[in-house]
């Protein structure tokens, strides 16, 4: 057990080759020290949402298995399902060629005001519950793909401010 | 066939309810007029690329069913497959709950110089062909998922820059 508490290093990033075709973890964070992260249900491969880690968030999402994001609308370290219950179980991580975008694997839990297993702070599964059409008329419109809510936002995150930004 | 035609409109942003709930097509582009977009496979539902999409980039998509994005690392319109071969035929997009991320599942196509269908440029079916795992003595590495290049990348980008930034 001793080992798995090793410090975690991001090594230092000085070839083509050894980002693209090897072995050592050399993550890129942005100018913002972002990395992009498309978070995926392990269990169905449903994309769940996008959002970013910085360094913390990630040492903290391997460290726990428990995914830790950076919340650009609140500019802090996000402990995913702190405030809801709804967790995301980390069960995999991949990494790009690039090494700058990252895809979490997780499973799902249950919001601790009731409701079924999601994600989306809106009460979907999933944040990508609307697709891109052409209307009969030719305008460009979203349709919803999901149909039903998971849960009761205004229940589960009663006295939050929605994170979302017009 | 001329509603097909109609001018692509991004609707402006009012309110919450308008971005979340809604059916008005109103895409966030960021600071440096990007809004970012992940890459799926279809029939797979295996996650492909982490790009960019800006304005004239998410238009050209529409229009042609064919994915074009945005390349940061050549600062221009990047229709992919024009060097490849590798298009992305589009046959869904899906948008988020604050409409700043869009998903594009795509089919693939084979590189015209030889190979399988594939969308990373190192030669792999995905650009996340690798996962990011604790090693026997504790430290944070990379492993391989994907055993076996779908083509030679030096054969279908001969003479191409790599776009991978150190």
């Amino acid at each position: 057990m001793k080992n798995n508490k090793k410090k975690i290093i991001f090594k230092k990033r000085t070839s083509v080759k050894q980002i693209e075709e090897g072995s050592e973890f050399c993550p890129k964070f942005n100018d913002l020290k972002l990395l992009p992260c498309i978070t995926v249900e392990e269990k169905s491969n449903e994309i769940l949402m996008f959002s970013y880690v910085n360094k913390e968030a990630l040492k903290k999402t391997l460290e726990t298995k428990k995914a830790h994001y950076f919340s650009r609308s609140r500019n802090l370290l996000w402990f995913k399902g702190e405030t809801s219950g709804m967790y995301h179980y980390v069960k995999k991580i991949l990494i790009d060629d690039d090494q700058d975008c990252l895809i979490f694997e997780v499973a799902l839990s249950k919001p601790k005001k009731g409701g079924n297993p999601a994600s989306c702070h809106v009460g979907y599964k999933s944040c990508f519950y609307r697709k891109v059409v052409k209307s009969k008329d030719g305008e460009v419109v979203l349709r919803f793909i999901e149909k039903k809510k998971s849960f009761d936002p205004e229940k589960v995150y009663k006295g939050i401010t929605n994170p979302t930004r017009i």
